[in-house]
């Protein structure tokens, strides 16, 4: 299947958007890639860096001729940006993103594409806690998960041609829809970035002096509290019923642990840690 | 300060007892080590592999001519080899251990020591999710926090020596009293545990397929899931009443982060992630 595209348009040039563009040339593939923000210095430091070809301040103008359109921004900032967009869209392009969640995302993009334009829904895994354009490298999708998440209104070649897409850079590629991707993505990784900053306020709220006794097994534990705090904030409010969802099963979980260790019920405790601990063995041969 | 020993006896050859020996032996400093447990092929492949001199299945033999013995089992057991062995113990000798608890443990072995006998607390901050001899290395200890926790019963000059004893094994030592000790480590190494656990168990609990959806960002964050369940059990029963605090200030600082989810409060929960984030930024210094 041939996926070159003769112009690709990137909206938001930060850790993925360029991450993107630099796997994209670095695999070979073709196509002159045009970078769209909001900031112009970052842009320019993107183009005198290889990374886009040129840029855009102005969406409208940018995604004009694109073969191809990759939202690479916060998610609760794509439909203003294709509401802003979608007359300039050509036909036969595809739209695609990089959001974390996608049932909001897939439910308000699809109705909005124009007569002959195709969205297809993506989530690669290969976030990062540093952000921004200075993170961006050319190997964030070597090997990294990446989920499609096509409806029954999605074109079936535009479909073939993100899922090669990833492929040809290095992502393994798992189709959920939308639904089942925010419900398992809650649970597996918002979930533990919410517990993560959570944490670290509670120990703050112990003792705001102690936490610099933290060993390497809070370091590990609580790494992903220190990714960007604006997307962290726009996804939970994007997958706001399942994360409260999965919030609650964590509570009635350190509700079950509390009550065992008030009970003085060892055996029942180590139960519980060892079915903790046969479950996460299972991580360790992904 | 002379901090040799003629005779070490090393209750529990595990992963910290057994680290403990090699890296006695590769940091040149004197002594013969006797290792004590209840697995016999245990010690006889640390003999074997030259961790241990010699061993003994009998704590009361082991112990005998010890000018030094190091605790190494869950901190549960103390008590009991104590007792047994007591009477054994020579007139001057130093008893000290690893155990990650240390209110308990010091209130109940410092009356037991005969007289003569000096009794020094003490945690190296090493863990590491493997247990046993086979994970044993001479650099557990290098770089690592070791904490001693002295009372007003303290000898001098005991404490000084073990102080000197684990600096020599490449540790930063620093001094807390028991109960200062175990309300810090309930907070930072404790609570994180127990969470690990019960994050894994609330993920299998909304749907027992969906682990393996985890990224590195979850992986990280249970690695220490992978603990031993008996060690982690031990120090929930030694630690109890800390441990138990720190919970509920964990599920108060969970119970807010779903309210401002609840009440689409997405200014409050940034502020919430924030205040988290930078907290977590004064570990990346440590």
């Amino acid at each position: 299947m041939n996926i070159s595209f003769r112009n690709i348009a990137i909206i938001g040039v930060g850790l993925m958007g360029g991450s993107f563009a630099l796997s994209f040339k670095s695999h070979g593939l073709k196509g002159k890639i045009t970078g769209i923000g909001r900031r112009k210095e970052n842009l320019v430091k993107a183009k005198e860096q290889g990374i886009i070809d040129k840029y855009s301040l102005q969406p409208s103008e940018g995604v004009k001729n694109a073969d191809l359109i990759l939202l690479a921004t916060p998610t609760g900032q794509f439909e203003k940006i294709i509401r802003n967009v979608r007359q300039d869209i050509k036909p036969g392009a595809i739209v695609t993103d990089v959001g974390s969640v996608k049932a909001k995302v897939v439910k308000t993009l699809e109705p909005l594409m124009p007569e002959g334009v195709s969205f297809v829904g993506g989530h690669p895994i290969a976030g990062r806690e540093c952000s921004g354009i200075n993170g961006a490298t050319a190997r964030l999708f070597e090997g990294a998960r990446c989920i499609i998440t096509p409806t029954s209104n999605t074109d079936k070649e535009a479909l073939e041609k993100i899922i090669r897409l990833w492929e040809v850079l290095g992502c393994n590629v798992s189709l959920l829809t939308p639904e089942e991707h925010d419900m398992i993505f809650a649970a597996v990784s918002h979930l533990p970035h919410v517990v993560a900053y959570g944490l670290i306020n509670a120990i703050m709220n112990i003792k705001d002096d102690i936490i610099h006794y933290g060993g390497r097994g809070l370091r590990d534990m609580t790494r992903i509290a220190l990714s960007p705090t604006e997307l962290w904030q726009d996804i939970c409010a994007s997958n706001r019923e399942n994360i409260l969802k999965a919030l609650q099963a964590f509570s009635s979980s350190i509700s079950h642990i509390i009550k065992l260790i008030e009970s003085s019920d060892w055996k029942g405790l180590e139960r519980e840690f060892i079915r903790a601990k046969k479950a996460r063995q299972i991580l360790e041969s992904n």
